[in-house]
Formats: structure tokens, sequence, C-alpha cells
């Protein structure tokens, strides 16, 4: 059978390890942790991301990257986001190019604010890129619980390759040919799980969570429309439809993150908490630079800046935005020509 | 103080009044049940539909339909969509014309699939109507945890007036012009809802029910959009934000009528526990056959309908809607021209 490799050992870099796994192919994850690799290759089971999900015989760990990559028909990249240029400079020596990048993860990248598929495109420019995104939390996947998510790629015939490699009868895949569309929704929806988390960390309800999702995907859309995507893609399961997923399920680290932060934690102490990698964070920072610099009015996105970096209270912040004058909803929706 | 009325006393009735006489408003409620009526103005607590809260003084609940709509400024319509004709009717002989009607059901009129503002026209054709409708569960808004609505009107005017009596720090009204869009969104996401209860109650996770709810905010604008309304509108607050927190919240009694057919309860099981109207059902009947006549394609509503009125089981209806041809996330967009 083919072999495809998965760099990261993450949840979700195991969960769609699981996926292929189960169609049969050979999955080789790699990890830079020695102890990890050896753990999960004895006990089938990564203890620390995916508990209770036994791995098959034919997902084995290395932590040789070349190994990894040797004959593997797709290379999916599964570390976060900010790991994504040094992972391909790393791979860059010994990756053919016939070789198809899938990227799952979701960010911009920190300083440039590139998406990932420009960052890879600079890095392996002679490489076909597909994007990975929708709402789909790595537990779930692993325990076959039904999921949908869309694949996107400037070349639609290799979007359609990696879609029938992960189709299966509990994992629906989607093809969507605006790549941009789908990075940004993937990306940006990480800063209004933030803010979710926020709200619930004041004590807010699901009515004002519900306006802030629904404020969010037209601030999102406004950024990304232009910034070059299609507007629909963010009315798709990349865009709402992963919003919904991470602004409500307690899985999203984001919005855990968030919690913390509306009960008052400082940043520090959130992170120190959390533990994993918060994305919502670092998108933040990119968004808030990227609206300055093309002039999109971004409330939710500058308001949670505000609160990371300015020492704005997250009560202050809150009020401001629902008091905002009394307006038209659709006013606002003409003005954003979004149809949206 | 401004009188106004509210017809109806259960939890959204209640809560809006509430908000209403905090505001400072004479606030008279109506109900049929004369012992409901007593408990209430002597306890100052409505404890079978908004237990724990307690009512101010400027509150008072009469069975005198004719005494609560006398000199009223405003009547709220806050009985259950099924209902909206009767109470119109029984009020038409002492209404004034200058009496604005702010409806607070969200439904489509069984056997007409009328929409609530066209059966207030014909019976109360010369008072001015609102809908009010967006993310707001009663028990929310009851307890001042911020929420955003929309009203909307033929009359903008109307709509601003009842925009200003509303309006609080807490409770925050937009106004939309596209009143078709703001009802059907409000009657049609409870078909959602109780499709998000079914995928619940079958123990499916956070993966697929933002799928659901993603492709259902589509069929809804598509059947939206036939039906004469601005498809913009679907993407605010009375569209997808009030989808999101009526799909997520145990509030919503048509979600939880989608739990128990999940799991495998009968329809009439289902109501009887459930107890309250679930507009859901009548919603379903309604769209399925207005949809039918204007040839839309609705594959969440159609197969909610199959499992209703057709004997289908809810695995085999979810795996169908799974397993649809594997397709274009886009050309789905584009064919319906929403770009939404």
């Amino acid at each position: 059978m083919e072999k495809i490799c998965v760099l990261g050992a993450g949840s979700w870099g195991s969960a769609l390890a699981l996926v292929l796994a189960k169609k049969g192919y050979e999955v080789i994850m790699w990890t830079l942790n020695k102890e990890q690799a050896n753990k999960i290759n004895k006990t089938k089971e990564n203890t620390d991301y995916l508990p209770g999900v036994l791995f098959p015989n034919n997902i084995t760990l290395t932590t040789d990257l070349e190994k990894a990559v040797l004959d593997s028909k797709i290379i999916v990249l599964a570390v976060p986001s900010q790991a994504i240029r040094s992972v391909s400079k790393q791979i860059k020596p010994f990756v053919k190019d016939n070789q198809i990048l899938v990227d799952v993860a979701k960010g911009l990248e920190k300083g440039t604010g590139l998406r990932l598929s420009e960052v890879c495109e600079q890095e392996l420019p002679n490489n076909p890129y597909v994007t990975l995104s929708g709402p789909s939390h790595a537990e779930e996947v692993a325990k076959d619980i039904p999921t949908t998510v869309v694949v996107s790629s400037k070349d639609l015939e290799v979007a359609q390759t990696v879609q029938d490699v992960f189709m299966s009868p509990k994992f629906r895949v989607y093809t969507n040919p605006d790549i941009v569309g789908v990075e940004l929704g993937g990306a940006l929806k990480n800063i209004i799980a933030f803010g979710a988390g926020i709200c619930d960390g004041l004590g807010y309800g699901d009515n004002a969570k519900a306006a802030l999702m629904t404020r969010g995907i037209r601030e999102i859309g406004r950024l990304g429309s232009a910034m070059g995507a299609n507007v629909s893609t963010f009315a798709g399961l990349s865009g709402i439809g992963d919003l919904i997923v991470t602004c409500t399920s307690m899985h999203s680290r984001n919005r855990r993150a968030g919690i913390l932060i509306g009960q008052g934690k400082s940043l520090d102490e959130t992170l120190k908490e959390v533990k994993m990698v918060v994305e919502g964070i670092t998108a933040t920072e990119v968004a808030y630079e990227v609206a300055k610099e093309l002039n999109i009015d971004m409330p939710i996105t500058n308001a949670i800046y505000s609160v990371l970096h300015n020492g704005c209270s997250t009560n202050e912040v809150v009020i401001e935005l629902m008091m905002r004058n009394k307006t038209h909803e659709m006013e606002e929706v003409v003005d954003d020509k979004l149809g949206f």
C-alpha cells in the first residue's frame, strides 16, 4: 500500500494518521520527541494528545525526518503554524517534486503575515500544495464521529487526489478552489474563538456569544475579501462551519485561553495554563496589522488586541462592542459589499 | 409612563416584559390562564416559565384582553406562532389603528404557509407591524445578560420607534428593512435546530453539527431567497446568529425535541415529554411543502420530514446526508447564486 507521512504528532496529526491508516495506507509519523515516538510505538496510544484511542499497526512513529518523507506520496504538515517554515526548510534537501504537501495547520506567519501556502511556496516552490480545513476536532475524528472538511489547492487535480486519499464514510472531503479563503477562514476564526472564550470567562451567555460569532464571520469576510478571498468561502465549512465548532466546543484551546483571560488571568498565566500553542493570539496580532494596513474595520479583532497588548479590561471592551451606536443591520451588510 | 401590553405569559413574553418594565414602562401581560395570572400577580414570579426571576411592580397580569390592549402604545404578540391569527381576531374589536403590533413569535402558519406579518395584515390591516427576532434565549434576557436582536417592519420609522422602546445597555436592538428575511430566518432555523438535536440524540459530535448548521443556513437562504428575502439577512443576527444559539443551547426546545427523536422516541412520545410547542415540527412541514412548490433543493428539511412523516430511521437519513456524492463546495455555492 502507498506510504503517507504525517509530520507532527499532536492531536490533529494523530487523528488524520488514523483516518489514513484505517483506509490501509502505510502511515509514518514524525516527531522531534524521541520519548513520545518510542512510547507510542510501544503502547500504540498517544496518551498526551489523543488518550484512549488505539493506533493500528500500520502507523509507526519515527524521529528520522528523512526516513518519514522518503517515498511518501503525501507529506502531511501537522506542526503548529509558526513551525511550518522551519519544517519545510528541514525537508527541502530530500523532498521530491512529485510529493504532495498537505498542510493541516491553520494560521498566518508572524512577522510576515503570510498564509502558510505562501510560506511553503517560498521554501518548496516545486511541490504541489493542498490545505485541509473545516470543522474537525481531532478527538471526534479519531473516534470515527462523522466529520466534513474542505481541501483546496491552486491545482484542482491535486486537490481531488488528496480528496480521494482522505475520503471515507465518516470523513467527508469537499474541494473548494478558493485557497485564499480556505486558509484565511481557518486562521482568522481563532481570533473569534478566543473572543468567544473571553465572553464565556466574563460569564456572558449564548446570546452574546452568537452575536459575537455573527459579527465575527462578517469581520473575517471583510478582511478576507480585501486579501483576495472569495467571500462565499466564509459561508462554507472552512468559514462559518469551523468558526461555530471552535467557538462552542471545549476542545478548542483558543476558546479555553480566552476563558482564562475573561476570568481575569494575565496573558502569561494563560499561556502557562493552556500549555499548547494558542494560534488565536498570533492570528490577532497578524490580522490587526494587516487590517490597519488595508484600512479594514475590525472591531472585534481590535478589541481583543487592546486586551492583549494595551492593558484594556475585558469588561470595558465588551461594553464598548455592545454599545456602539444603534444601527441598521442591513446598512452594515451593504457597506461590507459582502452579500454576507 | 406609557403603557405596553404583552399578550402571552410564556418565557419570551415574560423576559421582554422585564426589559420594558426596567425601562419604566407600565407593562400589562395577558394570559388565558387565570391561575397563572393570580399566582404571578401575588408571588411576582413566573415559576412555570422563568423561575427565579422577580417581576417588578410595574408588571401586572390580567386575563382581560380588552383591558390589556386598551391605551397600549405597543401590543407585543408573544403567543405561539399558530395562535397569532386567533389572538389577532380576538383583539380586532377594540384595537386602535395607531397601536403598533410587535410580533415576537417565530414561525409560519400551518396550512397557509404564510409569514406571521401576513397573517396579521389579513386580520389587522390598519396596524403598523414590527417583527422582533435574533439570538435571544429568554432565560438570559431575563437575567440581564447582554443580548442583541433585530426589529423589522415595512415602515422604517415604526421599526425605529420600537427600537427606541426596547433598546437598553444590555438589550441591543438593530433595525433591518428586510422583513421577509427576518421572519423566515426565525421560522426556518427551528428546522435546523431540530435536526441538530437529532444529531446530538444519535451521539454525533460538534463536527457533524457544525456541518449541519453550515449546510442548514445555506438551505434556508436558498428557500428564503426564492420567497423574496434578501439573502444577506441570513448572514445576520436573525439568520445565522439565531441559528447558532438555537442549535447549541439546551434552552432550545426544538433542539431538545430533536434529541428525543434521535434517541429513538416517537413523535408522540417526544411532544408529550417536551410539553411546550415545538415550532420546528410545523416549520418543517410548511417549508417542505413550499420548497416542493418552488422547486428548491432542501436536503436537510426533506430528511427531517422523512423521519417525522415517512417512518425513515434517523441513522439512515444522516448517512444519506453524509454520503452524497463527493462534491465541490464552491460549485454548490455558485449554484445557489447566494454569495453565501
